[in-house]
């Protein structure tokens, strides 16, 4: 019997995924449809596959449209934006429909998971790469430990998106590989949370960059990790509510936090309100909205290092000048926030570039006390975009998705409502097609004390 | 002819303006009615003025009862929360009845002007101390630089609610005059925006307490003074939309910016996210959760001192060590914010005491061209309070409502709508019968250039 799979939103993270698709369409039996208000980039990404796949155009706000696609199919794929999602899962849950996204699972959604329970639908959450990968990766070595009868003590868990080091050719050593306003607001909105030797800490954002850890990856080197919005959330979900060190943060390569905590300093990442400079306003300008009175005969890099305390010549101060943050250069925006302003810069300066690769980077560290000694496993996965359309970000957000899907249309999810893949017949077989495709963990185990 | 006033909220800047309605009620032919959730607090208001007023209990946020209290008098005096006087004002525009409230404008009201204009009401706004005796003060001056001829060059505004110097037996040389809650989140929200030289500038709320300048009043010492969240939002109504400097700001006592910096910069003010410690954790506890895992061997104020770069030694550790916040006394409060959490232990260490006087501090400089010469007019008052209830706060935020409301009702004002205190027919009765209230601005005048 032929199944109809519809792809909502072809953005950065869908190439993959719909390659995938597309590719085992006729094995599978499927027809593929990719929606986007940008007809055009979908036609993109089903490339070769017209067989099987179609693009459409889509207003996915249009509520009526959405309705209509989503009622034609048998499975939906959001990768819209998220705070789109809620709308897709109601449509879903009206019209029958199962459906899978790479989100996190809005609060709102838990409400509603006896409603699609009752419809006999399956509601797949978090299943791209962060989250997505760290959950499927982090339970499989989590539900092992349990098996041997080892109490975790320790739960650290890292990712970046980063740039491949053939790629990396900027002082930040930082390219866009995602949705770059996502980059620019990270950590803000609330305190980071995280359990150390069972004390709650918690960071503020104007910390954040000040406060990371050096992270050594087996087989691509030291990285700089900062702390996650809230590292507690899955305690419960993952079985381990006691632990009493549980951190989750974001990778960066040395040298970045340094430099972007000058931007957080300076007041360069505030998203709250509208800076009135005219567009016509240079670079300069804008740093200099952000600095008290200047002080005579010094030029602006040294009157913003003299302001934040630092070297005139330190590494930061380099990365803010190759940035061109100093300059005469136009700012051509007016009336947006400090980092929407800054966002434009930066998509210029971190573009990944045509022949440019990028680098996905995830690290777990589990320490458990097993009989009298305590074991550590370190698990890491470095994986290497192909191009700056098949990206290791595509790769590792679309492929569990993909998987997934044909998983849930073969009939081998047996569950149903709301989840998100912390079980071994999701994580499974998902991990164990991402290891054939190239995406997979090397794991280091060793004894602490014996 | 007797008129009636209703006064909503019988809280801590109402004390003032109930005894001048209640003292002036008799010869003015007035009753007055005070309205609280608390009778008592409200009968102790009313004091012995028995004869022409009356104390009610009332709970604001019961829209029948309150409108019925509305439907029964002639003016209402809104002392409630800031965000409830759109409700009163809706009731006033309903049943016809002129209002008097301290608080800032809501841009809803503007949509509301059109109507009560039509209605033939007066509503007047901002009619307290900051705002309200600022606009009238400044604007007296600036009318009179105006008359002259004079260009505005500089415009910069302080004010402060301090502790009388007699009164000054802390360290941080500071004591709640008024709202704990708007002392604690001081500068959040929002970057401070000003304008000097013609260029803007945004100040960060993490770099606000860093970034403050002294300010010298004649009489009254040295102050510190930071900056407001929004400077500029008065150009066009104080008519100096093109003054290239102004500057509106906050006074506090030397020494406890820095103090308070330290605060901000360990996270203690941060008020969107509730902490999870229990209540019997102790200060000590809380500070720690703010700090990165402990260096061996220092004590709480030393590592503080020591993640923060300052020294151990210096005068706004000893501020922190005065308030107990590296000690074993328990928070006694859990599930609250940052800031909530740090402000149950303020109002015990900041409480103003039975013997106890506080003082408000504003301060003005004008700095303007009149022909070939810069002319500067400095103009500045200081209040000391009576008592713990009498404050300056009190006084200067109850008197100029109270003598707003006695030319309301002898038909002094004729303008009809929404109202600041910016026209002469306001702020010159009203600033005259201050200064005869004691309440009187000092200026001096001098060329700074010839």
């Amino acid at each position: 019997m032929k199944r109809s799979i519809l792809i909502l939103g072809a953005g950065r993270s869908a190439s993959s995924l719909v390659r995938y698709l597309v590719r085992h369409a006729q094995a599978e039996n499927w027809t593929v449809t990719v929606a986007d208000r940008e007809p055009e980039q979908a036609q993109a990404l089903i490339g070769e596959g017209k067989d099987v796949a179609t693009a459409m155009a889509l207003d996915a706000t249009n509520a009526a449209a959405r309705a209509e696609l989503v009622a034609d199919h048998d499975l939906v794929i959001s990768m819209l934006p998220a705070f789109m999602h809620m709308d897709v899962l109601k449509d879903c849950l009206r019209l029958g429909k199962n459906v899978i996204t790479p989100s996190y699972v809005p609060d709102a959604l838990w409400a509603m998971d006896a409603d699609f329970k009752k419809a006999g639908l399956i509601v797949l959450n978090e299943m791209g790469l962060d989250p997505g990968i760290d959950h499927m990766s982090a339970m499989r070595v989590l539900h092992r430990i349990q098996r041997e009868g080892g109490r975790m003590e320790v739960f650290e868990s890292y990712c970046g998106g980063l740039v491949a080091p053939e790629s990396d050719d900027d002082p930040w050593h930082y390219k866009f590989s995602w949705n770059p306003r996502n980059v620019v607001l990270a950590g803000q909105g609330h305190a980071a949370k995280y359990i150390r030797d069972g004390a709650l800490k918690y960071i503020p954002y104007h910390q954040l960059f000040r406060r990371y850890t050096p992270i050594d990856v087996p087989g691509a080197g030291r990285f700089e990790g900062y702390a996650n919005r809230d590292s507690l959330k899955y305690r419960e979900a993952y079985g381990i509510a006691d632990i009493p060190t549980m951190l989750r943060g974001t990778l960066r390569q040395e040298g970045y936090c340094d430099a972007w905590d000058t931007l957080v300093q300076l007041g360069c990442t505030e998203d709250g309100y509208a800076l009135e400079m005219p567009a016509e306003s240079t670079w300069a300008d804008y740093i200099t909205a952000f600095l008290p009175k200047a002080a005579k005969g010094k030029d602006l890099r040294g009157r913003v290092a003299s302001y934040l305390g630092l070297d005139v010549s330190s590494a930061a101060m380099d990365k803010l000048e190759w940035l061109g943050i100093f300059g005469n250069g136009k700012i051509g925006v007016t009336g947006l926030s400090p980092a929407a302003t800054l966002q434009r810069l930066l998509e210029v300066k971190w573009k990944l570039g045509a022949k440019d690769k990028d680098m996905v980077v995830m690290a777990h560290l589990f320490r458990y006390r097993l009989e009298n000694r305590v074991q550590e496993i370190r698990s890491s996965l470095v994986v290497i975009g192909e191009d700056p359309v098949h990206t290791a970000m595509a790769h590792t957000v679309g492929l569990p998705m993909a998987i997934a899907a044909k998983l849930l249309l073969n009939g081998a999810i047996t569950d149903r409502g709301v989840m998100l893949p912390l079980k071994p017949d999701l994580y499974n077989p998902i991990l164990d097609e991402l290891a054939v495709l190239g995406i997979v963990f090397k794991e280091e185990e060793s004894t602490v004390t014996a």
